[in-house]
């Protein structure tokens, strides 16, 4: 008979558990016999004991098991996922879908809500009026056919033991285990039925991830974890000190992407790093090189295919672009000194966004889709005294000591 | 403004928390604010990570503020208490407090009930039939004044913090954690308003903690927390490998326990264990060396003044010690083959024991007062096949398998 005190405690000494023993723990935990303070007692011990790849890989199934497990065999060609593990300004998913997509590599995006700091591409994509965001499965499969691309919510029950050790991590200081971080990812990205995965791990301070040193133990382990399920999976850490691009917030970053699709925008970090997880993803999809792929997504962009294939998903969605609005009261923040500004701290951003509106710290707030921020300058750049650093769309008005500590000027 | 998940992750690195965190944690939880999953997360965090001396004073402090502290300074001489950290057939309190008053050294003992595999001191007087347990602060004082000894249920409420964490500690994993029990046992020990304390610290496979060399670590705890709040600890480290004397039951216990003090028996680990505590003990009430206080000791069983102090004690506290029964249903098991008797194992006499009735598991289970085992051989002893190795005491019929792992005889 298995005990959940002997199973805690082996953990506490930091030895490994079988399959049997997490699946009865955690499985156990789902169906109420194992209650909240052992679970956390478990992933605390998890947290700091750490989990050999067996482990994980044990996990991630139990993960997978624990929901629908979807397959879009009738879609042909090679599906490329990609997840993101957080950011602030991250709206790379909106600039990259369409740039894949337009490419002939079909792509199913299923996106999820903000919570902290980082907004969800589904909150960003609601900001345009109309647009649905809860397709069917049998819709998604239909769009993809039709237009190979689609960004929606998620439509099947997808690892819900995920979900449910995710709210519990969330209050109980276990978020930050790169074993428990890799598990989530992947099990929700294999339930997706993903034929590859390119995950974009950010590490910073606007991120969950504050070195390099872990950023790279997750790469390892996702990529472990990919190949035991004979998933093709690619990695990319990118910087996430510093926000991605100009704007923070839901409709102010919807067109921020379509500036970056319509050549509007070429120079940022977030232009740099959508061309970067593009090809990447277009080299997977199409089994190319990377050089090949790349010169293919700046063609994308150049001849306008990408962002005619993003209004094309808007408007079988049912939206109406030339409705999205960004918020009217517009306040704009200037800068006491002259200098080069040396560093944009994503947290800082990310914090005043959430005061902003434009975000959820907890599940039941509401949303201002036009709420934001737009960094008139990035880093690097120079400014002159008095000079306009950033714009705030809000109703709210905010108390100017929480934006001193966004810009550093030298 | 403190944050529980900052204070949770701080640990979960391995840092130190103040006595600020820790109070606004501990208190928080006690106020139902903190819930039972992040404190269990925490306490895992402790478990693995450790606790500094300042944090092990800190949280000692926490948990005696969180009731009452006795005094009883209108009773003259020093009061020595002792607290045992809990072994299968463990009735020393029974031998030493009659002892240890019968040398003009006053005992105040508050003891508590058995859960788990060991026995309780309470639970085992319960055993004589009509014995009080609940004396009142001025019954106690009374009579502590009267005859010099009283061994009696807690009547204030003493740390009760420690007794909710405990609870948890139980269901989590987290027992075993050497500052979280140091704090417990000498909280308790300072509310209850002792002057000095002996500590008498098990290890082996009967055991709370396995190894001498965790012993010794709560032992050096212990004595430096009694430093901190000027108290005099000492601490004996003593084997749990195999039971303590020939009884493990209530009753067979007390009947043991006052063989022991009208000279019946004089050889057995428990009434070397039990000299030397009581030695100790009066070494530290009468402030004289060890040899001095052994003599004493020894005298007082051999006078006859240590059993008629216990005897005083029971009718004083209304007990019928001639009334005290066994359980008739007595089975005899006898060897299955000639050798030395190597091994006792304390762990399977203890979980034969909980068997027959003789403690809870749960803390609503009934107790067989009569129940119990004795051991007629002890380690080191020779026996021919077919003689009794042990009699049992129970209405329970017990399957014979769980008997052969309790004596290695070779």
């Amino acid at each position: 008979m298995m005990n959940v005190i002997d199973i805690i405690n082996k953990k506490r000494l930091g030895r490994s558990l079988s399959y049997d023993e997490l699946s009865f723990f955690f499985n156990g935990y789902l169906n109420n016999e194992i209650k909240d303070y052992q679970m956390s007692s478990l992933l605390m011990a998890i947290c700091i004991r750490g989990m050999s790849d067996e482990e994980i890989f044990a996990l991630t199934k139990i993960f997978i098991e624990s929901g629908d497990v979807l397959g879009f065999s009738d879609i042909s060609g090679i599906k490329v996922d990609k997840h993101s593990t957080g950011g602030i300004g991250d709206k790379t998913t909106l600039v990259i879908g369409p740039i894949v997509a337009s490419l002939g590599v079909p792509v199913v995006k299923m996106s999820g809500r903000g919570l902290g700091y980082t907004g969800g591409t589904i909150d960003k994509l609601e900001s345009i009026p109309n647009f649905r965001v809860n397709l069917t499965t049998e819709e998604i499969i239909e769009q993809v056919k039709s237009i190979g691309l689609v960004i929606t919510g998620q439509t099947a029950d997808l690892a819900p033991m995920d979900k449910v050790i995710y709210a519990l991590r969330d209050v109980t200081g276990t978020v930050s285990s790169i074993p428990l971080i890799a598990s989530s990812i992947m099990s929700k990205k294999i339930a997706g039925g993903a034929d590859k995965i390119l995950i974009d791990i950010k590490v910073g301070k606007g991120a969950l991830l504050k070195t390099k040193k872990d950023a790279y133990k997750l790469s390892q382990l996702v990529i472990k974890i990919g190949k035991f399920y004979n998933r093709e999976v690619r990695t990319i850490i990118s910087d996430m000190d510093i926000p991605l691009g100009h704007a923070v917030g839901n409709s102010l970053e919807v067109i921020e992407a379509m500036n970056i699709l319509c050549g509007k925008e070429t120079k940022s970090n977030l232009v740099e790093l959508c061309i970067q997880l593009a090809s990447e993803m277009v080299s997977m999809g199409k089994e190319i090189s990377i050089e090949e792929a790349t010169k293919l997504v700046k063609k994308s962009i150049k001849n306008r295919s990408a962002y005619n294939k993003f209004l094309e998903m808007i408007k079988m969605q049912g939206g109406n672009i030339s409705d999205i609005k960004v918020n009217k009261n517009v306040k704009k923040i200037r800068s006491t000194k002259s200098g080069v500004i040396v560093d944009i701290n994503a947290l800082e951003v990310g914090k005043l966004a959430i005061n902003l509106g434009t975000g959820r710290m907890r599940k039941e707030d509401d949303i201002d889709y036009g709420a934001g921020i737009y960094l008139e300058k990035l880093v690097g750049q120079k400014i002159r005294k008095g000079a306009v650093l950033m714009k705030i769309y809000s109703d709210i008005n905010i108390d100017e000591k929480n934006i001193e500590n966004i810009f550093t000027i030298k």
